[in-house]
């Protein structure tokens, strides 16, 4: 089979969906592997150390004619759309959900797509090809260190002859992947840390990481399926919001993680909440979005200063900001999800397969994923991981 | 005594010289404290947090006319000077050494110039008053944090589904104080931390933080007097500069702290070095500066690559970027010292004190300090501290 990489073409996007590591590996499979110029070159990676691990270099056109698989980071642009052929598959993160029209047009070239963003998290065979997974754990990681790096004060305790600096007090607004990688890294570097989450079943988890986990009195428990929260009610949520509040005004760094795939994040740091908090505090939204994000006032992409000197870093792809590892880990996901649908030379749709059902978006010209299917689709995994 | 605190004018410049529970500890010393207006806004400290702690807030003009001695973190700037005048004390940060120029100007003005950075070092009572070793203790903390935010992969071990990312490996160049502080922060966050420095009675200390401590075959001791290093011979440093490039090669980070007042600091890591280094490696240069810095072709102020993808931090002012943390520290510092040299209401010196002979630079209209006297002054701390 012909695999091809294609380079990313979305703004500030330095992930490359093969690294040379997974070149060898597909080319020990027996599979051909073609890698657009220039691929690599935002993941330090340049087009040598590809045909080093025996990938060829071809421009995008060449790619795309005559790729079996193609393979991204993100949704591939309109010029490679409209290149798509039937009998190719095209796999990678396409944050499907919410976005039926973005489905329809790639099922209308009649490619298969494959979005390794909705990979049930819950089967065991599809843990080493979790995107969501392994970008969140690179997600939290990154939030922690980038939380330091803009705080004016120490993570940790420092005892000196000019005096002590107490260490810092990181919140961290929920603990899925993203959260609990947030948490592991703040406590490393020394910073005292509580977190939050609407699924008490994630406690022993968060202490076992050095954190302290808030339970809030005036909202219940809202576990969901699958690992996942479920949608509070507006009473719910605004008790949430003031209750939090208390505890976020006790805090100089506010790490949050609440997204909804294809929806608004859920409101955790309301207005009020940031006037409560002290000129220097830092906040890191990893849910900031175009839809508004878990922070009132967080502009995706952008640093904002609230007028009480409250900084507000509204996080939209920091994985890409460790394009390194983040590419290593994207790429060990898309071989091997790539691998277990290839069947006799060529990618074998099934979608009696429940991982494959979860996945395969578009197939002979249709939307075929379920929570495609109706306008109304989408799973709700407030405050649960990124 | 009137005690005044300037507003800093350096680009960049966030610091202040003394924080609101410095002017409370001044104050209880029976002196009265002013504070030009917006001096704290820097470092999140508003002209009402100094009020609250009981200073008064007032013009430039006002507070230079009328103050007994005057607090600064840099140098004063040129409207500041003009005003100064016999009888006066100022305190600060002048970075005088190689600049006699400067004390000149300063001398003219009749005042009584104090420079903490300055301080001996070795002296017990000068401890709490040595602002080199707190600004170099915060500046070693960001190094460390602001590598990790450059670096395009993780500083721990991390083992997931999606593979696994082996510890980066960081190098800090230069164990004195900020070398210790950046090895212990790059520790904690989990990185593989190794280092080197001429002077080998440092590798205890280096050890006991969790570092290799790298022993050069071709370079012998070169320990000075007061705890710094000794100058190199040319000899001596093309040998060092030859046999560190090869461990410089193996690692992903590496951090330089050598520095020497007044003086173009050690070049450690040349060109050769550089294209030795794998791409998406990162540098931060702790003795970046107008005359050169630590690292080929890194510019102050600036993050250069190179064109084999090595990121050159060339960090200028790192406790700048943590203002909060290292103006609490400096204001103890300062307030220390002033509290130190007051007697009976004014600012006695006493140049046979060894601490005051340290720190003052000018008296009665003459630069009195004694590296100042001759044109080559200046003591060398070639890869001791920061």
């Amino acid at each position: 089979m012909k695999v091809a990489v294609l380079k990313e073409t979305a703004p500030g996007e330095r992930r490359v969906a093969l690294v040379p590591e997974a070149v060898t590996k597909l080319r020990a499979a027996g599979h051909e592997v073609m890698v657009e110029a220039g691929a690599g070159d935002g993941a330090w990676l340049s087009d040598d150390t590809f045909t080093e691990a025996g990938a060829s270099i071809a421009s995008r056109a060449d790619l795309v004619a005559t790729a079996d698989a193609i393979l991204t980071v993100g949704r591939p642009d309109d010029s490679a759309i409209a290149s798509f052929h039937p009998g190719q598959g095209v796999l990678g993160m396409f944050a499907p959900l919410g976005d039926r029209a973005f489905a329809q047009r790639l099922a209308d070239t009649g490619i298969t797509a494959v979005s390794l963003d909705l990979i049930p998290r819950t089967l065991p065979r599809a843990q080493a090809m979790d995107a969501l997974t392994s970008q969140a754990n690179i997600a939290g990681y990154k939030a922690a260190v980038l939380a330091a790096d803009t705080f004016g004060r120490f993570f940790p305790l420092l005892i000196t002859a000019a005096g002590t600096a107490r260490p810092a007090r990181v919140l961290v607004l929920g603990t899925g992947v993203a959260g609990l990688q947030a948490i592991g890294t703040a406590h490393r570097l020394g910073a005292v840390v509580s977190a939050y989450d609407v699924r008490p079943e994630t406690k022993t988890e968060t202490e076992s990481l050095g954190a302290t986990f808030i339970e809030l009195t005036s909202v219940g428990p809202a576990s969901g399926e699958g690992g996942y929260a479920r949608a509070l009610t507006d009473e719910e949520r605004q008790a949430q919001q003031e209750e939090l509040a208390g505890h976020i005004a006790r805090h100089d760094v506010v790490i949050t993680t609440a997204q909804v795939p294809g929806r608004r994040p859920p409101l955790l740091v309301t207005g009020d909440a940031l006037k409560s908090m002290t000129a220097g505090s830092v906040i890191v939204d990893m849910g900031a979005s175009e839809l508004g994000g878990n922070v009132a006032g967080s502009r995706p992409g952008e640093t904002v200063v609230t007028e009480n000197g409250v900084t507000i870093v509204g996080a939209t792809n920091l994985p890409s900001a460790m394009p390194a590892a983040s590419s290593a880990m994207y790429a060990r996901n898309i071989s091997s999800l790539l691998l277990y649908l290839v069947k006799d030379g060529s990618i074998a749709v099934d979608l009696s397969d429940e991982l494959q059902r979860g996945v395969v978006i578009t197939y002979e010209g249709r939307v075929v994923h379920p929570a495609l299917a109706e306008p109304a689709g989408g799973t709700d995994v407030d405050g649960a991981s990124h």
